[in-house]
């Protein structure tokens, strides 16, 4: 196969491709496959994001420097990073993985992409691993909010409240349905101060605590028009809402009708 | 202070000695500190030690190196390095840290020596960084024995019967001490074809489990004789087995005396 084209797609040309090609292997395809060039390019990966917040972020303390580096080096952002530079197309697959759609499973391209920066730091140190690095993270940290990224709904939501002085919301427990390890939980986040109901389901108390936390940030913005569109903005981007933006009721409504909220689910 | 002692013993003369200085510095002595270098050394140790390992054992499969990796960049590792080139009388730390003795801190000593690995990174790149690890782990990485490091006294027995074939131990809880909130566990590890009983102790179950592991692998190992040096010599080095050796009883005894066997203790 011609990988001129991923070579470009990464900025990289293998002096040694041997190790291109070993990169890109399954282990459902060979024995010398790229699990031990995964373990490497993770450390490989892990340095060069963590350089880049260093220097873009001076006044950030480590804390927030580690949640940042976390969400930046997790599966789902090397699948979106995978999927701009086609690396599917290139993968040596196994029988079985090929015919089950391997090749556009998350953890297969993130794993890949490891491998890939393991192979660029074998082949020619780790400058030019984090070269590659920096250029396909280059959209990615130029929209980030340091503020949130990686935070969840909760604590977004407990955040902007307190940055208005409003009081902080409260979760309880409506319902549940189904059996005991097939649970469904109905979880009703509330606003008082800004007669916000709202419900969340999920397969947890935690996980439909979360829907309602984003169905409540998505009401809180909504009332706030002024401040609505930069964080309604953050807020979409970094937890990935997808949900149906929640009505706000009165009390009175939510009383008489619980039926009406608006109710998103998480896995 | 003189820090060249300090930088000998590194391998590393500083360009920017102010970066030196900041990685010596606890948060407790000034606004100017450590930790954002300790986020960042984090990284350039991981991935230093990776590519050691990823030399070292080209036959090793991700999973192991992981486990090998997480072992000696663990704190416990660090401190022992820091102890090795007196870190410690360097460190600048505030008042209240030095009366309680910060300065011999393993949590404080494994952070400085993170963060003074970030600093040799950002002075001189990813190379002099590696380098200053490879010589600081030269010593530790001779000695460890990859089948073994990292691995809690209960698999190191269950791999040690399996590959003699001898039926795996049994463990039970025969007493509970102390109220709810600070119980303490006896556990006896039983393997019945060696006639092999021991007794553990510890603040929880799993604790006292482990201790019974680590005599029984004592007692089953003394009764090897031709594979008892080298086993016992990794066994120690690796848990750090500060125990007993456990007697060996006869199950007739183990049943009338049940106050005799040997008895660890884990925290």
């Amino acid at each position: 196969m011609d990988l001129k084209g991923l070579e470009e797609r990464l900025g990289h040309r293998f002096k040694q491709p041997a190790l291109l090609q070993q990169a890109l292997t399954h282990r459902s395809f060979s024995a010398v496959h790229n699990e031990r060039l995964e373990f490497l390019g993770d450390s490989v990966l892990n340095l060069a994001v963590a350089h880049l917040l260093y220097d873009k972020y001076a006044k950030i303390d480590e804390g927030d420097l580690s949640r940042l580096r976390a969400n930046l080096v997790k599966q789902q952002a090397l699948f979106e990073i995978a999927q701009t530079i086609s690396v599917s197309q290139y993968l040596n697959l196994g029988e079985g993985e090929l015919k089950s759609g391997g090749f556009r499973r998350p953890s297969i391209l993130a794993d890949t992409m490891e491998a890939l920066f393991g192979a660029i730091f074998l082949d020619a140190g780790f400058d030019a691993a984090a070269k590659v690095v920096r250029k396909l993270y280059e959209a990615v940290l130029a929209q980030i909010d340091p503020k949130t990224l990686g935070k969840d709904a909760k604590t977004l939501l407990q955040e902007y409240l307190q940055g208005r002085k409003i009081a902080l919301p409260t979760y309880n427990v409506i319902a549940t349905h189904g059996a005991a390890h097939n649970q469904e939980f109905e979880v009703e986040c509330l606003v008082p101060k800004l007669d916000v109901r709202v419900v969340g389901m999920g397969g947890s108390r935690r996980a439909a605590e979360q829907g309602a936390a984003k169905l409540a940030l998505e009401a809180v913005v909504a009332l706030a028009p002024a401040a609505a569109k930069r964080a309604r903005k953050t807020t979409r981007r970094d937890t990935q809402l997808s949900l149906p933006v929640a009505t706000v009721q009165t009390p009175q409504a939510d009383l008489l009708t619980p039926a009406e909220p608006a109710v998103g689910k998480t896995a």
